[in-house]
């Protein structure tokens, strides 16, 4: 079944003790719709400047991403800048551009509104809202947030979480969100607020589930070479929901199986600059990372 | 089959967010012993002052481990101070007195010296490799070490590592002892230096073992209440050698099983202070939280 994102398709301007790139193709929208494609078609919602081109769009339909949703304003795209630790473990934001994101109104095409899958990438809470309401009684939500908008609008972000099925946030997030440090407690209270099921990113540490009564940890597959996490998390959900929407259900063994998926695109993702690592992969590829997945945890009976 | 550690029996002053003791049972051959009683018969071997009262050799008897090599000479035991930080994840060491340990020549009872497994806390290099001059063809050497030693006596703790099958460090070590950053390579780089096994505990991220041309991935367990770190790592390395000596092998399947064993036994020991954690488990206890593991980490097929 299919998927709407709504999210940034933007340049990134990033540095790595592994190289560097300029005005590379970035964005939320445009890592979850890459990652998502090779398991579910996908639909994507958001504005673009003058300075995104066909070139650009074709990436994404390249791998079969339906870009009828993207509006093309006057102005330039949305832009991010940033730097890395040696480490890769500490990332500097050097400059954020909003431009053609600051007006942004999104407007569904007719097709989309009866997308039965809906991802709302980080975006400003009230955006993620209206996107919401013009959408006809979808299967499944899940959405990302930032502490952005943890501190600044509290409100429009606790109004969403109540009509949302899935909240796919990192540690940090997910502390602040909650007020409480300890990672199961603040998984409590979040899922107070609405979202039936949180999925925490943790980086290079993996990921946490909390749904139900159970918990799924899923480990960062250990790699030789990271060359830019950027676009990690956000290849993190495409990954989950292209997994969800392909089996068209959420119950607890294909959470568990989508949080996989999840880190085996994010896996991908990180080794390579920009969206390199998520472009013509073919099935094997992913088959392999998944069965690598397998290979890295399985253990058996006591 | 038997065990032998050598290590500290020591009295520890700790402070967490959730409290403190004083002068508590501590030591990471008390914290090893405990965790892998529940596996397999233990005898240790240590020095400790007039201060160690039977009453402390008690709580390791009561648990069936062998205190025969255990020396009580003048003085005051090992004892070490220290505070963690409000959300548990840096320690600052208050002080260190080594106390009977700064002299300590460990003999070897004669019963000892055929025993199969051994292993060697840390302690001084040197005393690591005396110890192992005594054994008498152990089927499997395992031992941990810390930044002190990697620091202050390489080459003697290189001329350890040519005679150890299985390493088990935290990451920070790893990362010092091999001089790179990253896991993967750091974990290369050590195994050429003799141990076939490399096990990297994580903390709360849980562990990463490296064996053949295997990786495999431990969770930690996420925990509501986590009172007290202490001896996590020592009781990680109980419960993983007293599994592989309760099945007399290592291959690959018992290592992760292992590796679970140790998860295990540090997931009882952080929820509470000193060694109490570790104390009157029963093996349903124990099976148990095993299977908790196993909930945590199954996914299954693609």
């Amino acid at each position: 079944m299919s998927i709407m994102v709504v999210g940034s398709l933007a340049f990134d301007t990033v540095k790595t003790p592994y190289g560097e790139v300029k005005d590379a193709l970035g964005g939320a929208a445009t890592y979850f719709s890459l990652a998502a494609s090779y398991f579910s078609p996908v639909s994507v919602v958001a504005v673009v400047g003058e300075d995104f081109g066909d070139e650009h769009l074709e990436v994404l339909e390249r791998h079969g991403v339906d870009t009828s949703g993207v509006e093309r304003v006057a102005g330039r795209s949305f832009r991010w800048g940033g730097e890395y630790s040696w480490n890769l473990n500490q990332r500097t934001t050097l400059f954020t551009e909003l431009n053609v994101f600051e007006d942004f109104d999104p407007k569904l095409p007719a097709g989309f509104r009866k997308l039965p899958f809906v991802f709302l990438a980080n975006i400003d809470p009230g955006l993620q809202r209206s996107v919401l309401e013009q959408v006809e009684s979808p299967e499944l939500v899940a959405c990302d947030t930032m502490n952005y908008w943890i501190e600044r609008t509290p409100d429009a972000l606790r109004s969403l979480l109540g009509q949302v099925d899935v909240l796919v946030i990192n540690d940090d997030e997910a502390r602040e969100l909650a007020g409480v440090y300890n990672l199961v407690e603040a998984a409590a209270a979040i899922r107070e607020l609405g979202p039936s099921a949180l999925i925490i990113k943790r980086g290079e540490h993996g990921a946490l589930a909390f749904f139900g009564d159970e918990m799924f940890s899923a480990p960062g597959f250990p790699l030789e070479k990271v060359a830019d996490p950027t676009g990690a998390g956000d290849s993190f959900a495409g990954g989950f929901m292209g997994y969800i929407a392909k089996h068209g259900e959420a119950g607890a063994t294909a959470l568990r199986r989508a949080v996989i998926a999840g880190s085996v695109m994010a896996s991908f993702c990180v080794e390579r600059f920009s969206v390199e690592g998520l472009c013509d992969l073919d099935s094997g590829q992913i088959a392999r990372r998944y069965r690598a997945f397998q290979l890295l945890t399985d253990f058996g009976d006591f």
